[in-house]
């Protein structure tokens, strides 16, 4: 068996290391390592002691690395992937991109608009890619729904739905208050921006509680919320998201418009139904990295390609920092009671 | 840019070569250079003037080869994808055993049953792995319906279903008599085996027409059967096939056993409805390998890993003869105007 | 409150007296008292000992009869619905049609060719309606795919299928060794022909078994029986049966013709959809008299509308010989293990 | 033939009289007269000259009536359904209920909130059956779904949504400010009670506009909203209605509780399923009648029954009322761009 199996012709495969290898990190590693060809793992960072080693000695590739200058520093890494907590992103997206490495990171990119605007700047000065992981965009559903938008099929939208709603199971102590709006809700908030082409939001309400675990209350910690979002082009949405799905992981969208209706997401695990004595059961998708493996995979090969190519990346930080707005509107609604518009959140 | 990519690690790669540059070949082949990690395209050969270069210079990897005998020599070549005509299969495994190759072999492996036997004889004796393209075994509709009848879930099979409908327009000069039962159906008869574990077809009873191409009866071909098998386990079982689906690439199957029913096969290219002015809409599946692309791809892996680790594949000789023994007893119907029995074919 | 509710104005009401007061005649004796305007029930007549008589009480209409020459005696019958056993419809048929009564019978009109060719001379002769009880075709969808096909949409049909399973149960003394091919693959049968309007069969091939209660096969019954029939027009169908299906009562459809493929029966008791732990779970309809109440309404009403008009019904007794000319050759199929032509149970 | 067909038996039917020979006035009195047993039309009064008439003869059964005095009057009509235009329906109540008849009022019961216990107020004096048209109640999804609350399955209820889309093309001058809220989502708020069982309203926020008709935007006039209700037991819903779905009639409604989701309404027109060239096609329910055509049959049978019987009616005018307080305070959200507590509009 040849042991020089992988030098793949002579195509350039993009060099990329992992900067946090937690659940997410540890998916996109994979990503890179098995399911990607263009791109190879390079080396992965994390500060918790051993993190890096075991991810590495699982996919057999790459090398760990504890200080992030070695990253910056190091020729053979093209590009990272920022998968650490949120509150981390912008600061690593602002280094990352002052070393000259294209960036792909994960939502939330920020949790101020002030530093969404620092890692947008930094990567335009540096001239690098800077790609989010709203990675719905990436998936076959709502893809197609968007090509019925843009190809006239589906008309001017009216009202829109984007849900989330997760298995939960959450530890609390990795639950901060705006949570559910920040790394939940972010995803339906560009979705429904995605979804409704060349419109803003311009109002935001917000009702939201802890019905799931009520004791959250007291910590101010929401596990339920509904958001509507009022377009500048008068269309309405509403965003939902609940971390107590007890049939499995649901995200789903809707788009009513002119000309008729798109619905994305259909929860199935696979065509295969099962009619006993209960009645026909079909099995659900259970979790984010289950329904979304190949979208996963699709918004790291257009950012690899992206990278490669020179080109702009298809979710951009301008993207990231108007989903992020969205959701600070909406965590502000739900304090004050009232709709909040977003050039409140501006300020 | 690191051009070294590919080297992944210290991961030994198996070196597969492609012998038939067609569709189906080629699609195996961009599985080997683009969708699989753990093998990499080493070789491809084709007799038509051009077409192994034409498919190298597209994917970027591998070298042309219009020797055969340059293949079972070449060290670097650990087994070989063998997508040929079908009349060639069993020939060329027993060639790629002899030099020690693993083979996978499209189906089906043999249009003879004795062919068949030599093939299987060839691959033990050289104690090479040698697998079948019955790729629906790897289908997660499929998988998913095997798994209930594994863990008693489905209970004993009563009545079963496996159907092929092509979209067709087929060049003619492409089709033989036998063509609808040995190419197609034989794909129907693996799948029925599959969900019928342990039973052996005992009789076949076949109807079968030109009614799309009535020119094509003149020449002895078909594009429309019904197959009826009946198993010794007393389930029976309807394979189905025509080569005239208006609505594109129909694969389904069925499952009626003493615990419920299952189905595989929704036909559906994506979660995505649309609702408008006819009504509900959902995008049907247009050709095989959009819609089993991860079947293909996971027949490949499932291979490579024989090939790597060893250890016996997942779809056998044995399994292709007895398919293939169906097929000829279909046929055999067809012509004798009668039901047929699979010891007949025997003789 | 008004007793003299009923005179529902100067609309002429049917009057219709119901022969045979089992599962099925009770059915249709409350679809002529509840369900059905322009109708009204006026006498039930059973061999059994009070069966008529609690029909009647439970109904609170109509009167109990013992003496069927009474029925054919009285000015105020206009019509008879047959539902007693097979054996005895086609002599009831005669009788009710010399007495000049419209005749609704259930199917099947008769077990022999030479029977029904008397049922349907002396409604012919009598100038009375005849209608047999082939509910599907008053089926929602069975309706809507048959306008498919009477529209020019769906083309020819190339490929067919009716199945029936049934979830069982029977009193093994109240079936037949003809029962699966008489009184339940007759259903499906029919639907085959009204599928592929203007073609008739010309050859059945049929194998059977007594799959879910063994000792059954002993005296000859069945309970799984699968019967391709082919047409003149060159379609196939594959008719399917079995009394065992552990999901309830499922009955469907499927015409695959050059222009598309229309499926009926989609076997959900609603639209609700439950999400659990388990998945995704629909309810199965259970039984015949759910799936089909609003088809056996529309059949009585079409009936009885035929009556009053005076004009042809829908579904003729020349639809039930058919129908039964098939089921004569499907049994003999089974006993003689080889394709029985149509023109040899003629004989 | 017998003319004295429709003296059913023995059974009493209880006399009915329609009041307002409209849209959804003649389908009831086709109810009455044709679709249900146990309740016959006696009389039809319309303000405009002739439509009782034509209604009368169209149906061959009941007298026109002109003067309502006289229905109060008659001795025959022991019930009334009222189904004119909503700001009569209080005074109709009142009126029928001291003249002792029993009334099932068309939604809205009232328009204002004193109205509706005006109507209450009376019907509770006299005794007489009080019944409202919340049609959805008794549709069979939504039964099974409140069947799976009730018996536990389902939880309790986190996250609600009912939407009713209509496919428009009203005539402006019969649209008025209030009617999306007061005549369409009337039916949603109800809906949702009925899913959020024993809880109330306790805050509503709308957003609404005129986006399929910019002109009525001008005359204050509503075709797209929005509702977000938070209930007492901190369950969040969401009601949405729009006059513009390009497929038709669309009633959806779903539950996400503790113990998974219940989704209802699937839109489909049949179970059939066409397949072409375009992909797979389900025909979609085009209007409320024939979507709701079982449904408005029963409630209509369970009105009949509560007046013979005396019992309570299913859906009560305390009902009407609580659905009547969301739908002001919608409409005042929308005016002040807030939220509106449901206190604020019993005030």
């Amino acid at each position: 068996m040849s042991a020089a199996a992988g030098s793949v012709g002579s195509v350039d495969s993009v060099g990329v290391a992992l900067v946090g290898a937690g659940r997410m990190g540890a998916f996109h590693a994979e990503t890179l390592a098995r399911r990607l060809r263009g791109a190879h793992l390079v080396a992965v960072a994390d500060p918790a002691p051993g993190a890096a080693e075991r991810l590495v000695d699982r996919l057999g590739t790459g090398r760990p690395c504890t200080d992030l200058a070695e990253l910056w520093a190091a020729p053979d890494i093209d590009a990272v992937v920022i998968a650490t907590p949120a509150r981390t992103h912008a600061d690593l997206v602002v280094a990352a991109s002052r070393a000259g490495k294209g960036v792909f990171c994960e939502k939330p990119m920020a949790v101020t608009l002030p530093d969404a605007d620092r890692a947008i700047d930094a990567a335009r000065r540096a001239g690098v890619a800077l790609q989010v992981g709203f990675n719905r965009r990436f998936a076959a559903d709502w893809r197609a729904a968007r090509a019925l938008l843009d190809d006239g099929t589906l008309g001017v939208p009216r009202l829109l739905r984007s849900l989330t709603r997760d298995p939960g199971g959450f530890d609390p102590a990795r639950v901060l208050p705006g949570t559910i709006f920040l790394e939940t809700l972010i995803h339906d908030f560009d979705t429904l921006r995605f979804l409704n082409p060349g419109a803003e939001a311009v109002e935001v309400s917000a009702t939201a509680g802890a019905l799931v675990e009520p004791d959250w209350a007291d910590r101010g910690l929401l596990d339920t919320a509904v958001v509507t979002v009022r377009f500048g082009n008068g269309a309405i949405a509403v965003a939902e998201a609940t971390f107590e799905a007890a049939y499995g992981y649901d995200v789903r969208g809707e788009v009513l418009a002119s000309g008729g209706m798109a619905t994305m997401g259909d929860g199935r695990r696979s065509g295969l139904t099962f009619s006993g004595a209960a009645g026909r059961l079909v099995e659900t998708v259970r979790g984010d990295q289950e329904l979304f493996t190949d979208a996963y995979t699709a918004e790291l090969a257009a950012f690899v390609e992206a990278v490669r190519a020179g080109s702009a990346p298809p979710v951009t930080g301008e993207d990231a920092r108007a989903a992020l707005a969205i959701a600070l509107a909406a965590a502000e609604s739900v304090r004050a009671g009232r709709p909040v518009r977003l050039e409140e959140v501006e300020k």
